[in-house]
């Protein structure tokens, strides 16, 4: 339509404002509502927009603001897009509606009960890890794909598209040994005491953890307390190569960026999605470049995986879709009712591993037997002994000393080993009556250690002193909050003595 | 545990900020990282939290900030929150941990292939309309009652579970008609027409209708050009005691709020989900008392239902379910391709709708046909005449101008007929080459009439002047924008020379 002029419009730029909201993990864009972008493109609150930004483009929900938090000519950002689009103060973005996504339509295939091909599970992780999928449509893939409504020929796929989505790692050895823990116990560190016994015997285990989602500590955090563990590719590399082993975070790695994605919505969703723990598993470990992965599954009331029956049709998936993709598959059952070790939080949990390395006298047996028991398998599993040999094999590699020796290289090589930090302000919280310690509550236990500041704080937490079963005086002390600072102590200890974390039954008299 | 003294905690009240941040609809709560609420109940992003404030409680989903937009001893509101707890600047609110959501069991249920029964369903309903789920929670419930996934049972208990969780209206006569459009058309502002007719008749029909979502314009914003329609209960009632009819507003009305909550959720997932859309149209017709309900559902390529086949599965669906619960339902099928009328928002499409009224001479002849086929139905529907004599005493009634003093009355008991405004910017889009009409886009005739600021405007949107097949020569007007300001017509002009909304085919020479 040539002959009419067209009206001189501001182009579609705004300057850019961290307002410093989190939204967990959906990128927000703040648009006042009189600003002339969205006048002009006719957002609305929850339009889909793009902001594009030095070579850089992410996909943001609107919220439209009429107060005075943000400025007409200002487009405030979340604290996922600001990160995202690796903004600056005052950057200029350019914002325009999204192109359509196409993968939606699958995923809306999906949710009528079709069956997905590999070539459209393939543009569903595509798009989703590229930040394409709002909140309300990742919600609806993991709704569709949620208890038996993925077969293992879509497992397949949906973990091979998961891969296929992020970077891979590859190792010029073999076999490369992995482990994974589904649905963890507080203080189920045994990680930091496996990787260094299958490495000193000669396997080749290079380990990526994650940091705590909603625990007291992940891995990665406890880890980070004894040496550094935010390393980059080619680094992890020379560790493995000089070590034979790590035990760093993955998330600088981007292995299976999907799966971050879709955690993060599945976990407030609480849905038992088999198909997707199998993909979330085992995308992780094949993207890490393992050969054989043990999967630890703890079975028991309050874990993940509650009776045997379950955790034998989950082993089945697991293994039968790492056969697809050409990774050997191991489960293990172990008894998942109590939580591990002593302490809950970065630091206190580095203490129980330190002490079952070297031997310690108090070293918590239970962490130590655990760790022992996977060891073996492991060193079965990878060939390093004969069938029915690896827990002895596992045993005289702590005892002589040489897992301890091999954790302090590993530690060395990732940048040097550190002293876990102790936290300054201590309180035991006490029996209020004598009886039997009958429950423990490993949700409120966490609660108390997150209060008190873990994992921010790497010293924060608290030490469990009681075991299920084991009798207490009145005023014996259950377990001790560890804070960075007097006031975190106090919230800690006002939840932790209303909440009954430890339950003591008082005698008959 | 008595012996142990707890500190001195402030109680978990924070003063009230509102924010102006539109979220749509979901309630959503700023607090400050170091607030001490968040950190003494231990609060993260993405936390649902219980506020309540005089006797009102509304649970939020929490966005942790860590600028400054709130300090650390207040708790800002998004707009859907401030509005459900009818707050004021500085009310101090008290923020807990919710209760657990029990029916959240039943949602997962449903997720993973159970049939739900009618006491399962009603908690369901019941805590979505007390506004209890999150937005990833109800978009797990869309998605896991999409496509074929309930059947006639579970959508007639969640059609009564619909009605009983929200205010009902009861009327001492009957038949009392009603109608519902599915998947509107723009323009298709047939109940203005099709309300006074019936009531001319002498049968009641009391008609609650929308305002726009997404659409430039809904009915009840239409009719508000021509009188109030913003009514209580007694008011509507009065109105329909006097007249026979009503055009009022349903949001006030409060009938099957929890369809109001999963409309806004489902709109942005496009999911069909026919038992859900039966539970939608139904329970807010039961809930407004009506004992026939006549369902317009117009069957096109390009709208909510793409063929006969859909329609007629449709239809039985919406028949079974409307005598499980006591009303009668009639479906008509009509033509869904074109617009209906030539204006696109509020006031125009009210002047199509008072030309067809008044008889005159340019009156848009569709608008007119299928009013009068509809109600023509309806007369029949309701026994005001015989089996095929509805269309024709429906004309007749439009004809000799008992339609158009019934309309007036209505208007006047509803408050007062008013003249709709006139829009003082207006500019006509040229046809850039001569040829044929061959194609007009709903979608972005749509988008063009809600940048010129409808329906908020309720003068702006567009005037189309051409219809499909028509010839037009270079530089002939294809439609008029109209504008309350001259910047909303630059930027509805903008995009209107881009869109190609109405696509003229060249001739070929």
């Amino acid at each position: 339509m040539p002959e009419q002029e067209r009206p001189a419009l501001p182009p579609n730029q705004l300057r850019l404002r961290r307002l410093g909201i989190d939204t967990y993990q959906e990128p927000v864009l703040y648009m006042h509502r009189d600003c002339h972008v969205c006048r002009s493109e006719g957002f609305e609150a929850q339009s889909r927009v793009e902001l594009s930004l030095g070579g850089r483009t992410i996909v943001a929900t609107l919220n439209v603001v009429s107060g005075d938090i943000v400025s007409v000519d200002e487009a405030g950002l979340s604290e996922a897009a600001w990160r995202l689009l690796q903004a600056r103060d005052g950057d200029q973005a350019t914002l325009r509606h999204p192109a359509p996504i196409e993968s939606l339509g699958h995923m809306r295939s999906k949710v009528y009960g079709k069956r997905l091909g590999a070539a459209q599970l393939d543009a569903v992780v595509q798009d989703i890890a590229a930040g394409r999928y709002s909140d309300l449509e990742l919600a609806a893939f993991i709704t569709a794909c949620a208890g038996d409504r993925l077969d293992i020929e879509e497992t397949t796929a949906l973990t091979r598209a998961m891969v296929s989505a992020g970077e891979r790692m590859a190792w010029s050895t073999s076999p490369v040994m992995d482990k994974h823990s589904v649905g963890g116990l507080p203080g189920n560190r045994t990680t930091m005491v496996i990787v260094p016994i299958v490495a000193a015997c000669g396997l080749v285990m290079p380990k990526t953890s994650s940091r705590a989602i909603t625990s007291p500590a992940g891995t990665a955090d406890t880890m980070e307390t004894l040496a550094p563990v935010d390393l980059e590719v080619a680094q992890i590399r020379r560790v493995v190569e000089r070590t034979g082993g790590c035990i760093v975070w993955g998330g600088a790695v981007r292995l299976s960026p999907a799966d971050d994605i879709l955690i993060r919505v599945e976990r407030p969703l609480d849905l038992d999605s088999p198909g997707q723990l199998v993909a979330s598993v085992l995308s992780k470990k094949i993207a890490a470049g393992s050969t054989h992965v043990l999967i630890d599954m703890p079975v028991g009331l309050t874990a993940k995986v509650r009776s045997s029956h379950a955790a034998a049709v989950l082993a089945r998936q697991l293994e039968l879709v790492g056969k697809a993709l050409g990774v050997k598959v191991l489960v293990v059952q172990t008894e998942g009712q109590a939580p591990v070790g002593r302490g809950i939080g970065p630091a206190l949990e580095a203490r129980d591993v330190l002490a079952v390395l070297r031997n310690e006298a108090g070293a918590p047996a239970d962490l130590a037997q655990r760790a022992l028991l996977l060891a073996g398998r492991l060193l079965e599993f990878g060939g390093a002994t004969a069938a029915g040999q690896g827990a002895a094999l596992a045993a005289q590699v702590l005892a002589d000393g040489r897992a301890w020796r091999k954790f302090q290289d590993i530690c060395e090589a990732q940048g040097g080993m550190r002293v876990p930090p102790v936290a300054p302000c201590q309180q035991p919280v006490l029996a209020g009556h004598a009886g039997t310690v009958i429950a423990i509550d490993n949700r409120r236990l966490a609660r108390i250690a997150k209060l008190a500041g873990a994992p921010i704080d790497a010293c924060a937490g608290l030490d469990l002193h009681v075991r299920p079963g084991e009798l207490v005086e009145r005023g014996q002390p259950l377990f001790t909050l560890q804070a960075e600072t007097p006031g975190e102590l106090g919230y800690a200890l006002d939840y932790a003595l209303q909440a009954d974390a430890v339950h003591v039954m008082e005698e008959a008299r």
